[in-house]
């Protein structure tokens, strides 16, 4: 965490640790799990982006009196605290009031915001429900930000060498407000050091097999901090620079990935947020290549993972989920005496499959899966967990064994992951 | 928040207030939003199960000094303290040297642990990295929780009034420690309320129609606390009964459902935490009964939704991926003549997908959607975010066109969840 040392907390020193943002996400559905707190996440990453870091962030009840509490704490050691949520119209929103009262503004109706709220309403041919009238009461002496995507205006309040953003809880109301108005104010406002840092995504390798292959991270460590992120679609390596000057920063994290590609490069799929799928598809569109798929254990995530990108019809022409052995057949003309003979989850059946499914849809590559999800379903030789994936051109078919053991849904992920990463290595050898 | 009020943070009162419990997650990957918070949301759920609520949570750095300084303001005011996070054996974990430092305690190699990590490492034919070593040293005096699914020793340790678990980060691991000690020891040894509650899941009505047609929610505010978690897929609404009383409380929730039913029973698919798919799966296997289904604007997620679900290949047959119209005339046996007349986002298309989908597969049912997910392919008549959706059966395919704007991914999930409620509304009147 760079220069900055902890601090026990409480006590009122009003010494600010510069530059870090703290993050205070609002609702009772968050302690209770209810929902998973994907605004808080999105923050981490926006405000970082932004050249304020998050170090601090917490959850907090609709409870004037908590919110309350945890402001006072962030306003002593944050230079820039985010609320989120509980700006809504129903009564358990009550971070307005929190806010209000906290710095002693008093809320009034504003006639500029109510107008916004009406206007809103008669877009979509509705008259405005009394209970949204409230959305236009507002803190005096408070900024208003602008929401063109819902009723609750965002607050912004400067306090001493600390500025504060209330803004609401629903994500992409959050996220407009975070890029057209937070962001770019806190880059033109605030005097800040940008972290320096690369992420290097990874598929069909472990973390502790990375960490062998590494030798240990100690002379990468030298570098920079290295944080190792698994999940069931590979591990993802996040490299953060040592360094605060923008140019050996810059060196450290060369040196460092320099390093780490030449142990475990042929694992490294992208830098940067991209996902697998996007990889393949900016390769697929580049060469004017498209896939079909056909999919047993997966069930539609392949299909779903490739139509998530946005012009993945100009690549991706069809999908078959073959659930049943009967549509294997009729669909992918797989013979019934090769199912009869090895098994629906079998090399010679995930071959016939991705074949199959590259002839049917006349496409340049065919991908099959075919596996065992669980939890149930697995015998002594195929337990749970097992599978075949599959790329089949013009030329050849190849084709991988996968054994994992993890829930129902986190072994689906993992299969589709194996043949997404069958086919990228098949699209780098082509280029080679 | 019951009868607890808030109380200042930062005072060293050890005034402790009893049955809630405070979770910390430890990791900068968290702070950085580079992953989403999954494990709070599940301790939150568990734990409240567990009887004991949680009323704090907050991410916290791998940093000693400030795992330590979280740490503190929660034992002096938390009954349950669970830390998750930072037990691994990266140089970055740290939190286990936090903790042990913390209560004064020595690290110690223990014999019996070290036996588990080897046990471990050589099931899978593994020798033991000497990176692993460190998951036998134990700080002494504290209890550990057994790990069966991974290499790292939960930490149980009891301080005054409060008891402190540490547990990995990884979520099966979690889990696990959760189900199987955590959970069970919080039952057994703390006198707590359980709080009684109900979920009500709804489909295809949004918040503010809900609050609509309650009439407001001041009637229903009554009984119980009434919130309400939108998402992509519907409003889950949370109930929780105000009493204390365990029966006044069972009433007071009949109470308020019974009122809500009478508004917006139509709505209501399912109680607690099922999705519509499960539920609709629970009805076909009931009735046996199959569906096949024929996904253009949704891409596979239809599929993907239902294969989710253990067992599915009983009632799910097969899917069809038709994004190009190519494959929806040759898989679905749509006319060409069809869809250059109205479009692929049409009514007689998805009439003509879902009949044509269940007619091939040979299914009692045909589900079907078309659409445009965005954030391209709009046109002023037929806007990103409009879809169509359609069921077939033997006697007749029904239709409901939807018109959504959000983001490529929600307007997928808006979709597939329309033509599943379309599918379970059929089941209803059939049932009637």
């Amino acid at each position: 965490m760079g220069k900055a040392s902890a601090r026990p907390e409480g006590k009122s020193s009003r010494e600010i640790q510069p530059k870090f943002a703290e993050i205070i996400t609002v609702g009772n559905e968050l302690l209770m799990g209810l929902v998973v707190n994907g605004n808080a996440a999105y923050l981490g990453r926006a405000l970082a982006e932004a050249g304020v870091p998050v170090r601090w962030s917490s959850v907090v009840a609709d409870h004037i009196g908590e919110i309350q509490a945890v402001l006072e704490r962030a306003l002593e050691r944050a230079s820039v605290v985010v609320l989120t949520g509980g700006l809504g119209p129903t009564p358990d929103d009550v971070t307005k009031d929190a806010v209000a009262q906290f710095f002693d503004m008093q809320l009034e109706l504003r006639a500029d915001l109510l107008e916004e709220v009406e206007a809103r309403f008669a877009r979509f041919g509705r008259t405005m429900p009394e209970v949204s009238r409230g959305q236009a009461i507002f803190p005096r002496g408070a900024k208003a930000i602008p929401n063109p995507l819902g009723t609750a205006s965002g607050i912004h309040i400067t306090h001493g060498n600390c500025v504060v953003f209330a803004i609401p809880g629903v994500p992409h109301e959050m996220e407009g407000m975070m890029e057209s108005y937070i962001a770019p104010w806190l880059l033109e406002n605030m005097a800040t050091t940008p972290i320096v840092s690369k992420t290097l995504q990874t598929a069909g390798i472990g973390e502790s097999l990375i960490l062998e292959r590494l030798g240990g991270i100690e002379h990468i460590d030298e570098f920079v901090n290295l944080a190792f992120l698994p999940s069931p679609v590979g591990v993802t390596l996040h490299l953060t620079a040592k360094s605060q000057d923008l140019y050996e920063a810059e060196a450290q994290l060369a040196e460092a990935e320099g390093l780490i590609r030449e142990r475990i490069g042929e694992f490294i799929y992208a830098t940067g947020k991209q996902s697998l799928a996007e990889v393949i598809a900016r390769i697929l569109a580049n060469r004017g290549k498209t896939i079909a798929v056909a999919e047993s254990c997966t069930g539609g995530l392949v299909a779903h993972t490739f139509t998530n990108i946005p012009g993945s019809s100009n690549f991706f022409e069809r999908g078959f989920v073959t659930y049943s052995n009967r549509s294997k057949t009729e669909l992918l003309g797989v013979p019934e005496e090769l199912i009869q003979q090895h098994g629906a989850v079998s090399e010679e059946v995930v071959r016939a499959m991705a074949g199959g499914a590259r002839r049917k849809a006349k496409t340049d590559y065919g991908l099959a899966t075919t596996g065992i999800a669980g939890p149930d379903g697995g015998t002594p030789e195929k337990p749970v967990g097992t599978a075949w994936v599959a790329v089949a051109d013009a030329r050849e078919t190849v084709a991988e064994k996968i054994q994992v053991g993890y829930t129902r849904e986190a072994n689906k992920m993992r299969f589709a992951q194996a043949v997404l990463f069958l086919l990228y290595r098949k699209l780098m050898q082509e280029t080679a």
